[in-house]
C-alpha cells in the first residue's frame, strides 16, 4: 500500500510492512526557524544570520529539533492512527542542513510490526520517517517505535 | 567534574567521560504545552483536556517533541560548547508522561569521547541527557552524538 493523505483511521491490522505514506509539503520560513530556535535552541547558527556565516553550518540552519517537530506534524497527518501516535522512542539522524525557505515533505515507511504477546489489543510498530527537501536531499531520518492498537470488535 | 551552569566555553579537551552537568529548572505550562502541540503534534491527548481524559495518557500530556526541545534549551545552557552544540544524531526514549505544570531539569553526562582519526581538530562525544520532573521521575532519556572541536592554538 502506498498512499497520500488517507482519510480513514488506521488500526494495527490495517498496517503491513512496506506500506508507505507521503505527507504534504511544508515550508520552513525564516521567521519560524529563528523564533523556534530563539525559544529552544538559541545558538548563533540558528538565530543570527550574520554570525551563522562564520559557523560550522556556513549560514543560518534550522534547529534539528524544529525539523523533528515538523516531521511529527506531517507524519501525524499522513498516518492517522485511530488511537493516536504513541511513541516509546525514536532514533533521529540529522543528515543534511535544513535552511530557511526549504520546503520539506515526509515519506513514512512501516519497517516492522510485532504483535504484543502479553497484551493482545496492541502491537509495536517501527516506522521510518524521511524528511526530504525541495532538491530531493534527505535532511532527517527518524525511526520511531510506536504502540499501535487493534480495532475493538463491537 | 560535576558542575552547574559553567561560565566558560568548553572545548573537546575540557570534557572527560563521567562529567555531569545540571541545568536550571523549567516549567511546562499548560498554555505552552497546548500551543506547541497545536502547531506540531495536534492530537487530542496533547491539545484537548477533556478528550485527553479518555486517551491512553488518561489526561493532557506534553508532546514528546516539546520535551525534546526543552531538553535542547537546558542542555545548551548548561554545557556551553565553544563552537555550539552540533548534533549528528540522537536516540530518544520517552519514559514517563510530562504533564502540564511539571517542572523539568536536565542532568547531562559525558558517556564517551572519540577523537577523530581523520580530522585532528575535533572528536565525537556521546552525551546522555535525562529530563527529570519535580518528583524525581525520568521523563525522557536522550543520548546525543555530537561533533565537538578542540581549542585552536593561537
Amino acid at each position: 500500500m502506498s498512499q497520500t493523505q488517507p482519510q480513514r483511521k488506521l488500526y494495527l491490522e490495517d498496517l503491513s510492512v512496506g506500506d508507505t505514506f507521503s505527507s504534504r509539503h511544508y515550508e520552513m520560513t525564516t521567521e519560524r526557524v529563528i523564533s523556534f530556535a530563539g525559544e529552544f535552541d538559541p545558538q548563533p547558527f540558528h538565530v543570527d544570520p550574520e554570525a551563522a556565516k562564520q559557523s560550522f553550518f556556513s549560514g543560518l540552519a534550522a534547529s534539528g529539533w524544529h525539523t523533528s517537530a515538523v516531521i511529527m506534524r506531517l507524519f501525524a497527518e499522513s498516518v492517522p492512527l485511530a488511537d493516536g501516535i504513541i511513541g516509546a522512542g525514536c532514533n533521529v539522524e540529522w543528515l543534511s542542513i535544513v535552511r530557511p525557505g526549504d520546503t520539506l515533505h515526509v515519506i513514512s515507511t512501516i519497517k516492522n510490526i510485532t504483535p504484543s504477546k502479553s497484551k493482545p489489543d496492541r502491537g509495536i510498530v517501527i516506522v521510518e520517517n524521511l524528511a526530504i527537501n525541495q532538491d530531493g536531499a534527505i535532511c532527517q531520518r527518524n525511526t520511531a517505535t510506536l504502540v499501535v492498537f487493534r480495532r475493538v470488535d463491537s
